[in-house]
């Protein structure tokens, strides 16, 4: 349907496509957004260079600009993504398919790293990644691990997400995503969910459970929802995000990010 | 002589050591050193995300604060280092073995990351580090690779370090280093220094020329020394920096930033 990632962009931009963008032009990297007054850029910055697994800034803006430089050639990050969430105060205030009307002179865009990205390399290598065999999302939690502290971002939860592998190909899984630290990396735990806060493996906080088996052990890696945590841990004035799944689409591939 | 990278920067703080730090304390991080007045901070914070190689920040200080709190635990940047240069409109102006006189309540700093921990893994997976057997400073070269600019860092050239292997430890070297993203990773060149802009390799700008035999190809790093290019380039008002070879001593071990 979509071959490129200047296609999606280009349907986005023009009010044809504003569903999620898991599967679309296959192979081209997609990145979380965030977007923040320049008065709470450098604490996001700091936040983001503190805490690399969650939140992997691939790309940042100059200050007033929505147009991208790598990630994409001269994308439009205000009609590119398929939909918004505007978060004021912390506070979720709303979901829109533009934000032109809302970019202000001093906003400044971070597009962040995704796990769509390794889980390609994951099924390229002939491992099976569960919440896409079973057609879900993934499933995330809310952690008692917090993050590093920068500026107002003070103890942000961490979020993760999280999918299950025989120790075998955990061990598969971990040699490979380890090598993607611009798309979160290596994981940041397995085994006991009790470890880091999750009492109930089977009800995530975002996403849907997946299947877990007797011979299996879960592997949690940060989340690019972590930044809207420390939006809403922070009451951030302002903060737009892309819309979870709603993801943008650059032109840059996925192994581009491999080291 | 110090065990500890505590001990080094005990003994620069009580001024008993203005000397190099090459092999001072082994296996704990070194790092370089680049501090700016917060209006230029951002702009620099840019350049280093959009330079990785040669510029990978490991650690940036939280406004007007001189003191570490992740590669060393409160260490102060302003008196634990052996010596510093300071860059006054893109000039070289002074060098001196404490900064405290001169810290402002407007200063950011940021701690790049150093081949010593890359040169450390090779050593120890046997591999012969030219410079280092013949008792010289890595040689350091300005190249015709531009950097990405980033606000006022416009057209810096990179400057990168050079080491000589056969090919197959060229390659051997390319894999170990490439796990090490935080401190320049793999080179960004090999072979034909005249494809960078090098006319004399054996003449280089910055440390001594070292011996290439004929079966060696030279490898080429990104170099902590481009933000001083940077520097000189942009003009900036203020830069206060590491002198060369006298690194801030990290209570980290080189061992962590491998990915």
């Amino acid at each position: 349907m979509f071959n490129t990632g200047e296609e999606v962009r280009g349907a986005c931009r023009g009010g044809e496509w504003s569903g999620q963008t898991s599967g679309l032009a296959p192979g081209f990297v997609q990145a979380n957004l965030a977007v923040v007054p320049y008065d709470w850029a450098w604490d996001f910055f700091l936040f983001s260079q503190r805490n690399p697994k969650p939140c992997p800034v691939i790309e940042t803006g100059e200050p007033g600009s929505p147009f991208t430089r790598f990630t994409a050639n001269s994308a439009d990050i205000r009609s590119d993504l398929p939909k918004y969430r505007i978060y004021e105060h912390g506070v979720l205030t709303g979901e829109v398919t533009d934000i032109k009307n809302l970019w202000k002179s001093d906003y400044v865009f971070f597009l962040i790293g995704c796990s769509f990205s390794f889980e390609e390399a994951l099924l390229l290598s002939g491992l099976e990644v569960r919440h896409i065999s079973e057609g879900k999302n993934v499933p995330m939690y809310k952690t008692s691990v917090l993050c590093s502290s920068a500026g107002r971002f003070i103890d942000t939860p961490m979020v993760v997400s999280m999918r299950p592998f025989t120790p075998d190909n955990a061990m598969r899984a971990i040699a490979i995503t380890r090598e993607y630290p611009g798309v979160h990396g290596s994981p940041v735990h397995m085994g006991d969910p009790d470890e880091i806060g999750i009492k109930d493996i089977n009800k995530p906080d975002w996403g849907d459970p997946v299947t877990i088996k007797k011979s299996e052990i879960p592997l949690f890696w940060g989340c690019g929802v972590t930044p809207q945590m420390a939006a809403m841990t922070a009451k951030i004035p302002i903060m737009i995000t892309h819309s979870p799944g709603h993801m943008f689409v650059g032109d840059r591939k996925n192994h581009e990010y491999r080291i």
